[in-house]
């Protein structure tokens, strides 16, 4: 997640607003501050990869297997998807994504497999054990900078590691497309994500 | 997630110790605080369901299908994993997970098989997609409280919706033996999760 010298040295144009948001909402009932982490591009307008996503909250993990999809899943092989808090705040109280809300798609490969279908067993069960992270895809919410691909912008940072300090936008053909004609929700797809799909 | 009338009811004699950590150590320099949430329990010893785990940190989600353990797997079917934010950012210091560390696992299901693997086809390729939510696991560590298990306390709020407000302690032929003999780390099975296996 470190981001190199190279990035470091690029101007960042788009500077970010760190919006502060007021959470009164918590359980234990003390309010507390957090800050909203906006996407961050470079002169040229790339994406730097985003901070701290680790820490963000978890909405789910579809998993496509390498050996379910002829050895080379399209996105190999877990798919862990989180969304950044303050948008998810947000979303929780109005029921859309509002603009600069970020997901990551980080790309998880599986312990390697003891069958054909690449399962394994351990002592939980047969099944699939998550491995190395191999890269990530990222999905930014700007109606006006991506107006091309209905108000969202797509990005891969490699499917491999270490995953690259920043990204170009991807042509509508390439993400864009898939996301508008099958995900449920603006784009995104809420029918695996029982925390969104409400 | 919400707790009914009946906890609200009981007793909580071991109160929560609600330490404020410093994090100084975030990307964006600016230090915040962070409230440490640790367990809590009822007059008979019982654990309290953790409060705001979707927001806690993941770690990972072993996969073990229904369709792939006879129809009936051990837990079914995504085991997420997700730890106490401010245990983890102790243990990232340390390398030790902290008296009162709780990681959490919740159950969910997978959406309906169309293969005899229980794997179904989406756009994104052929695998397993998350579903229901299906209960939760949880482990505790409490050196003393938990001596009789090495340590940790387990505890199983239901495999099945909705979870438990309330769980007693399991005994060590149930759950502790099993963490005791293949988990890697203190208990935990830090193979499956790359964020804590370091």
């Amino acid at each position: 997640m470190r981001i190199g010298f190279r990035t470091a040295a690029v101007v960042v144009v788009s500077s970010v607003v760190a919006t502060t948001l007021f959470f009164g909402s918590l359980k234990n009932g003390n309010a507390q501050t957090r800050t909203r982490y906006l996407p961050e591009y470079t002169a040229d307008g790339q994406l730097l990869l985003p901070k701290d996503f680790h820490e963000w909250v978890y909405v789910g993990s579809p998993l496509t297997p390498n050996a379910l999809n002829d050895g080379h899943a399209g996105f190999p092989e877990y798919h862990n998807v989180y969304i950044e808090p303050g948008s998810y705040e947000v979303y929780k109280k109005t029921g859309q994504f509002p603009e600069g809300t970020i997901l990551f798609k980080e790309l998880q490969l599986t312990l390697p497999g003891e069958n054909p279908d690449g399962s394994r067993t351990e002592p939980s069960g047969r099944g699939y054990f998550p491995g190395p992270f191999n890269g990530a895809d990222v999905t930014v919410k700007d109606s006006k900078r991506f107006a091309e691909t209905n108000g969202w912008g797509y990005f891969n940072f490699n499917h491999h590691e270490p995953k690259a300090p920043m990204a170009k936008v991807k042509a509508k053909g390439e993400c864009a497309y898939c996301h508008i004609s099958s995900a449920k929700k603006d784009e995104v797809w809420t029918q695996f994500y029982p925390l969104l799909d409400k």
